[in-house]
């Protein structure tokens, strides 16, 4: 029934917006509604910078990184420490640890982890040519900055394996208290790891 | 930081994303990088169905609902009962009652409702050309179906006066239990409201 009352135009556009992730067939028409009501300063913009996107943006073919060139803007800039290659599963990981200003060195994106009951196996992603550019002579260490899950610390110990005999120094993520976290709320695993990994005053 | 690694293409698609009602900063970068590795199914579809909404879709001049024609499907529908005009405050209004097929009627939009503190006045309205509608020879009913907020009251009760020269019953939307609704969650006001405008079993 919406269909014949909204025009086609807009059910597509709904339908369309309803697949993007955090938004729900409901948000979706909200959004949709909004977007006609500011037609000139969000729709406009809007459908202008999908399409910018749509033509600049690739995927980098050294990292996997996502950006309008290729090489990316990281694996270009001079700034950043040539000698260590932080190995992270997707692009938002990526983008997270820049937010955090963790560490100004380049990175090499997976495009997922092993996971053999979704059959995602070594093939699937892209650690071939990690091991590649983990051998390149610049480099001596690698840091797996894998989830803290049981599909990253399996991807993790099978890229440990793999680069045993690389001249490389593998490391991954501290374990521990995440900062402002209380105690009493933490996992078990967490503070075991926590005690464990204690470090000087 | 994220500004120099993701590139200013995909920096202004997440701050027009975040924009969206439901989409914060952080989905509004889940959706960017969703939409970056789903390119060809969804991203070029919704940037082409943007810009399909923009080139076509526009407010009726008869009932402000937004639609790809003008006057719209709703107006122009000749199986609609052409003697009643449902007053709504918003066409999220409209779609909701055609959702839920509550009736086979024409519509007609305020834009929103009266509301002094906001600054918003009759002439901010499309309260004189309703009165234009309602005082048409084949309309014999005008439903205020406008939210049961002060607001909503407000403004029902502003037209229902404005009408009361008109040959037109003002109808209003009952109150009562929400079908489904527990009597033991419900508001005094309403229960009050459902005691006193009780029906006949």
């Amino acid at each position: 029934m919406a269909k014949a009352v909204a025009g086609v135009e807009i059910e597509r556009l709904i339908q369309l917006l309803a697949r993007l992730p955090g938004l729900g067939p409901r948000s979706a028409r909200r959004a949709a509604l909004f977007l006609i009501k500011k037609r000139e300063p969000l729709m406009a913009p809007l459908a202008a910078a999908l399409q910018t996107a749509l033509d600049t943006i690739t995927v980098c073919r050294t990292c996997g990184n996502v950006d309008s060139q290729n090489p990316c803007t990281v694996c270009t800039d001079p700034r950043r420490d040539p000698s260590v290659l932080v190995v992270v599963a997707d692009v938002a990981d990526l983008w997270a640890l820049e937010r955090a200003g963790a560490i100004n060195a380049r990175y090499h994106i997976l495009g997922g982890t092993l996971s053999p009951l979704d059959g995602v196996g070594p093939d699937d992603l892209a650690i071939d040519t990690l091991v590649g550019r983990a051998s390149a002579p610049e480099v001596t260490e690698v840091i797996l900055a894998l989830n803290a899950t049981v599909d990253g610390q399996t991807t993790a110990h099978y890229i440990t394996e793999l680069l045993a005999d690389a001249d490389v120094k593998v490391t991954r993520l501290a374990h521990g208290v995440p900062v402002g976290g209380e105690l009493d709320y933490l996992d078990d695993g967490t503070l075991a790891a926590a005690i464990r990994q204690r470090t000087t005053f």
